[in-house]
């Protein structure tokens, strides 16, 4: 599943990638051009559902590694995502009820890779990350993931909410973590779960909320507002593997 | 209790920070060099109980950010630390058992910054770290920690194998998360408790898993072997929390 992780810059270079299939995880697009090569690879971006965004030439120059970067540079994914129904098919040949982590936005790679690391072992089927504003699957998120990135596969959506609600028609039960929610201990954790953690700063966002079931909080007896994300979500996937283990 | 996070380059500097009363977390020293100066450095140094490493010239110009190092750089404390009888105090005023955790080196900042944060969410009295091979109280701890250094005491010992004994007389019991103890849900953890987590990669060193008490693991559904570390600390600490409020 390993792939290195890398940089594009050039048309023709960042042309080649999208026509090869490589997996572009985000396009930088200098502001204001608009010629047929980078119409070219506007039109292969969009194809691809690829997040295009346009930046200023001294954004592009700082990133470049080049030095030529001739307004565009691509980021490929160091790894290959997963379909979110190759986790649901994960789900059923385990004979397991699914558990999945869906992460609203997870922003610190270190976060993203420890929390891969604790849905393996935790024993859930998969990882649902947007497409915009979180991590990517980059190397620093393998290292973090302790090689857990090579198991449990991780999907990309455009929507979070919209991959709930298709979910729910699968049966799956959504859980949101929430410091207002009731007390995990008294929140049936058992059937069919997805797992929803928000954001570093902000939480789980509002629409996502709106589309859980049940919100679930996590005893907080300090001084201080939260919970580190990737502590949060172990903790709480715990809770969830407790619950099952008493529940056979 | 906030202080700037510093590196003091130069004889007469370093000097003068000992004198003046500063915590030198760790003191780097020239191979080789053993004039006036650094004679009263080392004698100064050894007073603090303070770690001397003897180093190559090439590591304290990799190190140094004046370039003018004169062969000796002390690395400050950030923060201050407490003494393990301020965790007690802490645990005698909070009607509570007391619960501690002790970190067996754990080397990134940004986990024990997560740990801290954890401890203090988890109701915990204190966070007992070892002098060496510790990451210290940086400025990256605190930003990590979430402000949790603010309230939560952080002792920093020369041994913790021989804190852990002198605890024991104080009616603390010990529970090392180790892979091999038992399931965590089987373990009784709603007394006095020092709750012992090892490094990252070698987990809790020989001798100290020794002197405690109770091993207890997390159950593992995966693939990869551990958790994170600043995860399993969250996962164990709150299991103690769940025993807890289901005891009262």
């Amino acid at each position: 599943m390993r792939n290195e992780e890398q940089t594009i810059e050039g048309r023709n270079a960042v042309i080649e990638a999208f026509r090869s299939g490589k997996t572009v995880d985000k396009l930088f697009v200098q502001e204001g051009l608009s010629d047929g090569p980078v119409l070219t690879i506007l039109r292969e971006a969009r194809k691809q559902d690829t997040i295009i965004n346009r930046v200023r030439k001294e954004r592009l120059d700082q990133m470049s590694e080049t030095g030529k970067h001739q307004g565009v540079i691509a980021q490929l994914a160091s790894f290959t995502y997963a379909e979110v129904s190759d986790i649901l098919e994960k789900a059923k040949e385990s004979g397991r009820p699914p558990f999945l982590f869906i992460l609203d936005n997870i922003e610190d790679p270190h976060n993203l890779g420890a929390i891969i690391r604790t849905a393996n072992l935790a024993g859930a089927h998969g990882v649902i990350i947007p497409k915009r504003r979180s991590a990517g699957l980059t190397a620093t998120v393998m290292r973090a993931s302790a090689g857990a990135l090579n198991y449990t596969p991780v999907a990309k959506v455009t929507n979070i909410a919209q991959t709930i609600e298709d979910l729910k028609k699968e049966g799956i039960w959504f859980v949101c973590a929430d410091m207002d929610g009731e007390l995990m201990y008294q929140v049936n954790l058992t059937g069919p779960i997805g797992l929803v953690i928000g954001n570093e700063g902000e939480g789980v966002s509002r629409l996502v909320r709106e589309k859980c079931d049940m919100t679930a909080s996590i005893p907080m007896n300090g001084d201080i507002d939260s919970l580190n994300a990737s502590v949060a979500a172990g903790v709480l996937a715990y809770e969830i593997v407790r619950q099952r283990l008493q529940n056979k």
